[in-house]
């Protein structure tokens, strides 16, 4: 098992999607109903799946591998203004780091299938967690320029604009 | 501003909060009722805090500065039953990151000051994204071992089974 480094991070596994491009690629899983992918670990990490099998939906936190530069104001997909990249999801972050709740699928030999997926195909992964309602679901909380918004029934594909190029 | 490696992690700021030890820290924001912490900023990104103060709630990516080495089973706060590690919170993880939502109070000079706070005193902060119930938020998420749980009438402070020794 690779050594727990205080300043790297490490793939213990790949997300497979049927996104090779940012373009068209949901922006969020809940503009992905009924997407698949699926996520194969590396052989030493498939002993910490034990007990997941019975989480409807899990985080999964990986590496935005194809995000270009970060700048501290960015026009997120879903408004034409620039905004401080810290009230957006835009990936190109200063530490990369995504965050994506899926729906689990099945736990599988090598990994797990998954459902909702908004990530680009070889995704490295960087860590899995249940998603526990208690924790982590507050749905009257406030979200500034987003709060006017029907945000689920506008269009959620991406373009290319945060690609490393 | 920092160069942007793909194998590398760096703080962005530094949360502060009361906690100087894991016992007795929150296991979770929501058992961390009115404890306010904050989190200072490295100057080169308050910029990037635009548009953050009409939001509730923000997430919080940050290292487990403090915590032992990785194993596949754990016992969580939760429960006395060894569980895979990606179906817990636990610290103890491949990518030592943490993730916790909580309350945005004030945009500050340095940064903001935040409520219900779960970390230690000196953490080093990752990343900040705005809470976004629309993508975040799956309030009857079935959670495999806890799902016969009354989670938010337990107890939830943390001991040091998880510290690095």
């Amino acid at each position: 098992m690779k050594k727990n480094s205080p300043d790297e991070w490490f793939p213990i596994g790949t997300i497979r999607t049927p996104f090779k491009e940012s373009d068209g690629t949901p922006i969020q899983p809940c503009k992905a109903h009924g997407v698949r992918g699926r996520v194969i670990l590396e052989p030493e990490y498939t002993d910490a799946l034990q007990d997941l099998d019975g989480f409807d939906r899990i985080w999964l936190l990986y590496r935005f591998h194809r995000s270009g530069k970060p700048s501290s104001l960015v026009t997120p997909y879903l408004d034409t203004t620039p905004r401080g990249l810290f009230s957006t999801r835009a990936p190109n972050r200063f530490n990369p780091i995504g965050l994506s709740v899926v729906r689990l699928v099945k736990i599988t030999e090598t990994g797990f299938e998954i459902e909702e997926v908004d990530m680009l195909d070889e995704t490295p992964l960087l860590d899995i967690k249940p998603y526990i309602p208690a924790f982590d679901s507050y749905p009257d909380s406030q979200c500034g320029w987003l709060k006017s918004r029907d945000i689920a029934n506008e269009a959620g594909m991406a373009d290319n604009r945060f690609e490393d190029r």
